[in-house]
């Protein structure tokens, strides 16, 4: 049970229904995921949050696969089950072998280590790395 | 200032140094940042630690460019600075475009709203997300 | 199951108890939810916990509902599972309406959001945000 | 420094420089912070990341100064320096008085304390607590 | 700067200055940290979190560089540079060596690999994990 | 049902099942725990956990009951379940009673509270703490 009721279609708001419309079209799969379910309360929150996520996943500078094994990564690192979850089986639909799944958990598990690390000790930053690129 | 000193390369104990000799080699630069200077403290912490980092970074079924883009992300989500700072320039040195960087960072914002946005709602994982794959 | 059992009423050491009848007197329920019953096995902690919570959540410069939704917005952002849950429910026990609890949402995805893209930039604070007031 | 440059005006896309314009606007003020002037280098995810901020930060089921010290807690529990600081500004000029940020920084502690305390047992969760609300 | 003005003596309320004194009285020194002149905005808190820590820290079960340490772990864990310093302090001051202290960062980074490893995977925990121990 | 499948001991590579013959001579008991049966799948990074583990839990500066208890803080601070199950129970194997899990718990809370509240004011750095000791 979630903090409030994953909605069924049947009780979708019109504005939500018509981001659930895109979200079939856009995946190309009649399944909505609970996740929209319970953002649907708030249909502009919805809209947001799908429109928002559609752009930011959609093939750029870097493909939609990459795109999807950050974002496991950064769902396990914040401990998110729900994310690691659907995540990664976005991931694997996307074409994500076991072998790369097992090398984002290693990356995950080691920059999460040396992440401790430097904050444990406050290791200064060097010169080096303080300079930005000019835009 | 660190929590420890950030050892010069004459205060290192000879198995600190033979590290240090590995990272030079592996990286043909002679420059080795401070967070080796501060691990060097525990010689075997910083073999363990190094050894580590340089398997799971090494080019497998994902490309170094791709891993330090993950790094980079975790890095980002946990808050440490010096991470952040010194996996973007590992990142920028193996070809990441400005473009590749704003988009990792888009997808960082990305997941850490709607990982919290899960979080805060509890939402229950669909039942299709639950099957792993067989081995 | 927890980490240390759910303690009973008649599995109480007296101080605990004591202190369940403060919790019991202050809420006007003579129900006690797991949490207490865990501190419990401490009631040093148990009583200590207990009444700074009593003091932090009462009225004051800030009215106990507000108080319970940025308690909301904590605990989501931590991933705590009966933190939100529980003060969801307390929230909603003092007049927290569904469409509070969805902007409360909005807000926890878009901090996140927003505090995951300035630490993964690093961008550097503005000075006329580093004065601080006087007392 | 930031990881990318902080932008001047006369660096910004037209795209940017549009959006610059509208937080100038709706702010009133010439005064457009460090945090926009790194995401300019994406003025796509400028536009969303402002446009977001604006609808959920607005008035609305919560008024603004509740919103922004929700803001401010979140900040605090996620470590991100640049983000307390420049949402504890906006509080500030929201009306906040040193009274209720102090009662903020009170209820970041304590229930930091209590999320901590309720995942270092892993106390159940109630069955009082996982009823969701009806739409 | 701190978000709050950094208290010198002769600014404190009469309550903020009698928990001064136990603080002096309580280390035998006359230096009180900068955290203390934070707190002391709001004399009450200041007294709670001062009485409280007295207790968390006084010996016990636990020894008080044993507690010091675990305190440092959490520290770096949550990424908080002030915390980290200050009671590395505190634990170098009760006694740690430098050896201890290298070896409380490399739990600290393997707990957070394993931790993140862990949480990626979603591992199910094991059966014999899951009974409590008797009260 | 995790991420990965938990593999059975006939379905462990030959190099898996080496690693879970030192874990099983090492430990002196038979049983496996499901986080190395995750790990399993990548057979390399499974040994170089477990070798990492080993190394930095045997008695050392500190003895293994102590870096076990921070090995709990740490996990309950980042509220990964099987690890504060895990972790417990071996704590409580090498000896740890409940009036020193009940102070752990006890730190935990205190430390995640005072770390929230030095984030949330950005409490200056004393000069005192900034001084490392000499190698």
């Amino acid at each position: 049970m979630s903090v409030v009721k994953v909605l069924e279609d049947d009780e979708l708001a019109p504005e939500a229904k018509a981001v659930f419309d895109d979200i079939r079209a856009t995946r190309g799969s009649d399944f909505v995921n609970n996740f929209w379910r319970v953002m649907a309360h708030d249909p502009a929150l919805l809209k947001r949050i799908w429109e928002t996520l559609k752009v930011t996943m959609a093939p750029g500078a870097l493909d939609p696969l990459t795109k999807e094994m950050i974002y496991v990564a950064i769902s396990a690192t914040n401990g998110c089950e729900y994310c690691v979850r659907s995540h990664s089986a976005a991931a694997r639909a996307k074409g994500m072998t076991e072998a790369q799944l097992m090398e984002v958990m290693a990356i995950v598990g080691m920059a999460n280590q040396t992440n401790a690390l430097a904050m444990a000790s406050q290791v200064p930053v060097d010169d080096v790395f303080m300079t930005p690129k000019e835009p």
